[in-house]
């Protein structure tokens, strides 16, 4: 589906080459300031141009249809539209004979049965993710309600190398791309979000996360590193009555709630699927293989313009579970420690 | 919450030290054949017993109590209850003063504000992981009405080592718990299973995986060494009618749908957080930092008995992508290669 | 499905002579008292034994499972069963081909494909309401922890007539059942709750009120004479700054979202489909015409007992409205008249 | 919310006032056809114009924005849009301090805490159910896919009267509005569609009609008559192997199911809170009863417009529960009448 979230409700539409592109959000409180303005900082870091990103550019004007009245939220649906402008049309028709490797032309096509619009990608485009950092605009005015909560995202590595301009120029130069390591930091959550047994913080984070196209892994803390240790290691002992951790191996959650700490996640970004270098794959409408070449603009790598989205989802599943949580709060408190 | 699914629909309850848990499935089928017998090979899986696993030990013998009429389903909802036996309740009311290192002790604090079951972590009990593995041989004998859909799972590493036992060993002579890494593998899943933007395989497959207790990263296919490829590595040309890929970096999944190729995952479960030896951390209730000794039953490796509840994760998403792609599915096909 | 409630999500299973029958509720907040004494006053109002209910009697004691801890709800899923107990199922198989009128033996067969349970109605027994009485009692306890808000609920008539007892004792008599109007108002709920478009408070409610088997009709204030009526005599006019109303023709709904007035509804329940008379309908196995008895146990009445059940739909329905109207609350108030 | 449906599924968005309002739908088959012109018929009978409705004319052209290529749909979300024109705004600062009685300005200031648009009662509006009359286009047409489904829906009475048109042309005179009766029957639906326990054919139906403003009452075949009747003569006896009733006092559904007869409903419209008469309610920023006049374009009878949106609502409700049954229905049948 293209909605998500139970109480902060977000429905994403939109084709690379149809008419636009955006995000309906529901469940949103009313009164929170909203102005078109408040969604320039998160688009611009979305937007094509820089090295290593594709040479289409696009307005990426917010449209606010709906939801706000006299600069506030007034608790309707809240709908940011995107026209979509400088749409290449040309070259998709062979992908539908020759499904492009790595990209979804083929389980598009056994899904939809042939009837999913492949111009650009369609709905598969990476465009349709800028309604996610539309809607996590609003998220994160939803979190600061709450708490100061701030947002770190950088890039780790890209292709292998901590020196990501030159991993980008590389991978360009031959004609290929390459993928990334992206790290989310988010300072400020307070501790007793997430609601295990099914949407613990991790469920709804990494369900948000696999929602970005090109997404591979997804991990908390120690991640992967905390299958080669031992429990002596991980563990993360209190320090504090705030329940701050000497470490932060647990990545800010145990048991699925939040605890406190920083949240921290790392995202395995593959490399771009569309590469400008010839591949060998099947010509589905005469059962031959064949030499494929994709023109057009490709990003070499897509995590440079990803981070914010990835940034994004976890905003915006953090937005609801801050929002369920405030729902289930207990009425009273029976805490040990704060009861004398 | 403690109920997935769209379709197939699950809902978990019980803790540790009550008087059952067990799980309510809504959403199946009707006819499908179901018998307590059905239960006993994966539920043997998830048994104590094994070096390295804890020594409490249950009948874990599943009780239908509805949804299955003269050995099928039915319709209506099937519930399968478990008898908590063999319960020792003595030793849990340090762990309110003194959270527990890598446990839900202080976040449960937090967010039920002191009202949760302490005994035996409660609800945070990996005994609660038996209604998913139940769960799941219902959801297996849905995907065996679809296609031939064969699950294997095993153990990579723990703690490391590809020599898991020897690995378990010595960390139990230590006192210490160690990590794994698990690989799920499961083949004959058709193409045109997931539901993008939001609800693509790998989002609702991570979804259950990390509602599994101790996970702490997800990755398909390729998974994290993609993050240090190159496009023309990581593709996955196609080579045959079928879909079939030349390999399978893509983890079986593109653009959020299944391809046809096995769907690959790999799961890092982090060390048990119940040790032996001592641990310095904080008593919240003197604001003093104190050695705490965790008594009791432990696990040194509990991916030993968390794979089958890993597997079981991965049935109830697949199953529920398969009966939500059926509502979906195009009535009449348009596609190219199969109209003449 | 059998599960419902957003945030107040309640489940239930089971089958009229199966095992047992029950309802697990999850998303209850933590720190609510809770024993199986709360729940002896309206299970009572549900039993049979009065006159013009059915004979079949059973102890209808609740078990509590799980989600309990000293006393309080602990944040887990509070499952609450019954034991089925005094069950005949012998008479059960002519019913597979001669469905009965009014019952669901026919659509179910055609739904579930043969497969459903038919001995005593299976699921669509008036067995499995049990649930929803239950979790209606964890309902009204959230809804006092809001405000206090009581629940006034009689029979308005039955088959016609005010005078209900002669109505029952002569429906009796004939061998017959006869149909009941049930009113149902709830005094303090505050203004505020209701999620329009498609969640309005009347929507809610009924969604619930409609699932009670044997309801035919829901109206809310004048319900159906306001189809007769001028606005001028319709409309509610405003008497104090609490919202209070001149009359409650919108029965405490305006827009779908309460106005602080009474919730006033009105429900048409038919009479019981289960008669002694004979009746003449189709033998499905053979085609042809044949006069049916249906021997057993009746009720007269159903909406005798059928009245907390819909008492309890109400009560459910509005705590999940209650929490998630919680949920989306602004965090601040712009309201003009309480600024200065 | 403003988002409903469990597979086909619809949200919608737009204030009165706004830019625009309109629907993304989700989860519809690919492969239907689908282009503006199909919107036609249904919006004609939305319009404004007639005797007894609002002078408020619009151009109601929908724009689909996405989710159709090539004159079908393409699996991606579909978004029908409708700018807002003819638009005046002057006059609504009034209802503010001064909540319009019958109307949603006092619930909602309670409930948005004053931040809500009060331009021509903002999200309130009537205008907003467009959307809905467009959804349930596409709608139909899934339905379509099914069986032949017909809908055939009237006006059974106007204030009371039969004689519609005098009953509309005398409350206008009289600057006054009129509720009305609306009679909706669908013909074709197959026996197996509704999910009970608490997703039953009337619940689904009943949620979505009592989402259109103005709904009172909702009833099923013999509806509140049935209250006033006998088993014997309420209970529809089966005449034929397709389950053809002699009559129809269930209007089509039994036990939550339908039963392959007409479904059959009536639902209870309120006059228009809107009138010109002077009403005496309360100024609340004064504290004190005043004479408040309702400027503007008045529906002098709303179901005339309704009628359509009621039968949406029905077409939107059956599409939702034709897929989700598609989904569960059993790989194999057990009926015993077709087993030799």
């Amino acid at each position: 589906m293209n909605t998500i979230g139970k109480i902060f409700c977000i429905s994403l539409y939109g084709e690379s080459h149809g008419k636009a592109v955006g995000v309906v959000i529901d469940g949103c409180p009313a009164g929170i300031s909203l102005t078109e303005e408040d969604f320039a900082e998160d688009l611009n870091r979305r937007k094509a141009g820089a090295e290593g990103t594709t040479t289409r550019t696009e307005s990426d004007k917010p449209i606010l249809l709906s939801g706000v009245f006299d600069g506030h939220t007034n608790g309707a649906p809240i709908h940011i539209a995107f026209r979509n402008e400088n749409i290449r049309s040309s070259d998709y028709e062979q992908f539908i004979d020759i499904p492009r490797p790595g990209h979804a032309d083929f389980s598009a096509m056994m899904k939809f049965q042939g009837w999913q619009d492949p111009r650009g990608s369609g709905h598969f485009s990476g465009r349709v993710s800028i309604g996610l950092v539309a809607a996590a605009v609003v998220a994160k005015k939803i979190l600061n309600s709450f708490s100061d909560i701030v947002f770190r995202t950088r890039l780790l590595e890209a292709g292998g190398s901590r020196d990501i301009d030159k991993a980008v120029y590389q991978a360009k130069e031959s004609g290929d791309s390459i993928g990334a390591l992206v790290e989310i930091r988010v300072s400020g959550v307070p501790a007793g979000w997430g609601e295990p047994f099914f949407d613990t913080a991790e469920s709804i984070i990494s369900h948000y996360i696999f929602a970005v196209p090109a997404v591979r892994g997804v991990e908390f803390g120690d991640g992967f590193a905390a299958a080669k240790m031992r429990g002596s290691q991980h563990n993360d002992p209190f320090i504090d009555l705030h329940g701050r951790t000497a470490r932060n191996g647990a990545g800010g959650i145990n048991g699925g709630i939040t605890n406190g700490n920083d949240i921290l996640l790392r995202v395995a970004v593959k490399p771009a699927s569309s590469i400008a270098s010839t591949q060998n794959t099947l010509d589905f409408s005469r059962d031959e293989m064949v030499n494929l070449e994709i023109h057009g603009r490709h990003d070499a790598c897509i995590a440079l313009r990803g981070a914010v989205v990835l940034e994004a989802a976890t905003a915006c599943a953090l937005a609801d579970l801050a929002l369920v949580a405030r729902a289930e709060a207990p009425f009273i408190s029976n805490i040990p420690w704060r009861k004398s």
